[in-house]
């Protein structure tokens, strides 16, 4: 029976924004300005147990099956088969089905930080691929942008679903990410039901003009590409009607010179693309929108590129 | 009433691959190993007349407005205005309905031969508008994926009809294209008429995965990334019917090393990208799978990076 490398570890995953507007399912960016930490202990109980849920969201399952990060490192411990049980406490930094890739990020911390105890610890992208078995608990469906950015840190391109590759792709130097997060809750599974099971043949095209020209953009450092194919034509018309305020928040952004402005994942928050000088009044300008509403709002302004998910000390 | 620039001037531009798998309508690249020659010469006759049609193709409408050339220069000839007619001479060099791009050729070389002419030429977006008004003749669509490599060169992404912006993509060092052209005659409308008018959302995800692996791939030199995503899960099941021995063809090139096959623009030609040294292998093994059918071939191995449409001395 051989040891656990180390008896407790504690990792960080930053939250994310997925899709990106142009990239659906395929493109997502790490916000490292909140997050979730999973401590992950060598434990006598075999298989995997959660101890405790606490911070922003404490009525999430503790049975681990039913668990995102629960999930995510039975997933782990199926494939490493580990002499000793992994017991979980998960501290929620990102609220529950706000858009921001919480249940990604606790599956990432729960596999980096399981990780940590294992003599022969997997590579990034076996823990990628472990995550997303969490992630499928909360979504209903095996999808990879919010796991890729959260694991890997800044704007991430995911391809192939059962052997992923994944690719970081560089931001221009000045561009800025701006991220609202309103206080409504919209469930993953309920956003993606609202989306039609077909795309018309102009649609497609018009759509993936824009993901080719926004990617070639951020490789060539062509902010005016960038701005050009910032437009999803096809999610975003479908899902703006469950976000009250959506098109007058856009339009907020947009009038401070925003690259592009869409909905985070599934949505409620929203995000822009700015310039750094402009980054602060267009937070400012869409979380007005909001107040005029009478809704509460968290905001920030962040660097795209990140560490992605990381072991800490506690 | 200004002079022209010049009286005659001659302009080469070069056939081209479209769509190249994972970007339809969107991306193409040149071939510069054949082409499209159009000269254009001051003429008392207003408007644009066509003197003569040479070449591989010589049953090509006479009247302006129904040939492709004619009626790209006739939209430059309706934005400039000139004090005099523009008589054209084509030479085709890209056989009819190869999928080789012979109409967007002849259109591009017929734009920035006329613009030769003018005392205040042209750029080459407003070059491209122009080619594509021509290109639609051809086609009965307003699709740029010929048109701009055939006038900018090398791997061409398009983003936009009304206002496109045009984006050349480096293509790794030591990359080659693979080209077999089987003796058979495709129309790009019947091609087009065969495709489903709409896409599955998995597909669709599928297909938007691997054109964004492509780019990647292509901007960070990255070829396992292009051999991954080289794919067109969408047209190329529906059109490869149309092409006699195509999945064989494909089989051949794939088993050679080729990092990925498919059908250039409508068909019948189809292309791979190989690296140098598994290039010539490839092309004899494509060439080998249509001979063994009886049907006749040229093929070529090329570089992807080209100058583009060029005036040429004759």
């Amino acid at each position: 029976m051989s040891a656990a490398a180390a008896q407790r570890a504690t990792a960080f995953a930053p939250a994310s924004v997925g899709n990106v507007g142009v990239g659906f399912d395929i493109l997502g960016f790490s916000v490292d300005v909140l997050g979730d930490r999973v401590t992950a202990s060598v434990s006598a109980t075999p298989g995997v147990t959660i101890k405790a849920i606490r911070g922003v969201a404490d009525d999430l399952p503790l049975e681990a099956a039913q668990n995102t990060a629960g999930r995510a490192v039975q997933a782990l411990v199926e494939a490493a088969a580990p002499a000793f049980g992994i017991e979980l406490e998960i501290e929620k930094g990102i609220p529950l089905g706000s858009g921001l890739g919480g249940s990604a990020a606790s599956a990432v911390a729960g596999v980096v930080a399981a990780n940590r105890l294992l003599q022969t610890p997997f590579s990034k992208l076996d823990l990628l691929k472990f995550a997303m078995q969490g992630e499928a608990v909360a979504s209903g469906s095996l999808h990879v942008d919010n796991i890729a950015p959260s694991l890997f840190g800044g704007l991430v391109l995911t391809v192939g679903i059962d052997h992923p590759r994944v690719k970081q792709i560089p931001v221009p130097k000045g561009v800025r990410a701006v991220v609202v997060h309103p206080h409504l809750y919209l469930a993953t599974k309920e956003a993606r039901a609202v989306l039609s099971k077909t795309i018309g043949m102009s649609d497609f095209v018009w759509q993936t003009a824009n993901l080719a020209g926004f990617i070639a953009g951020c490789y060539s450092n062509d902010v005016d590409m960038i701005r050009a194919s910032f437009e999803d034509v096809l999610i975003e018309p479908q899902r703006q009607s469950m976000i009250p305020g959506f098109a007058d928040v856009k339009a907020a952004a947009m009038a401070q010179g925003a690259l592009g402005c869409s909905i985070s994942g599934a949505g409620p928050t929203i995000f822009a693309w700015a310039l750094a000088e402009q980054a602060q009044s267009a937070l400012a300008a869409m979380e007005a929108q909001f107040a005029s509403r009478q809704i509460g709002v968290d905001g920030w302004v962040v660097d795209i590129e990140s560490a992605g998910a990381r072991l800490v000390e506690i």
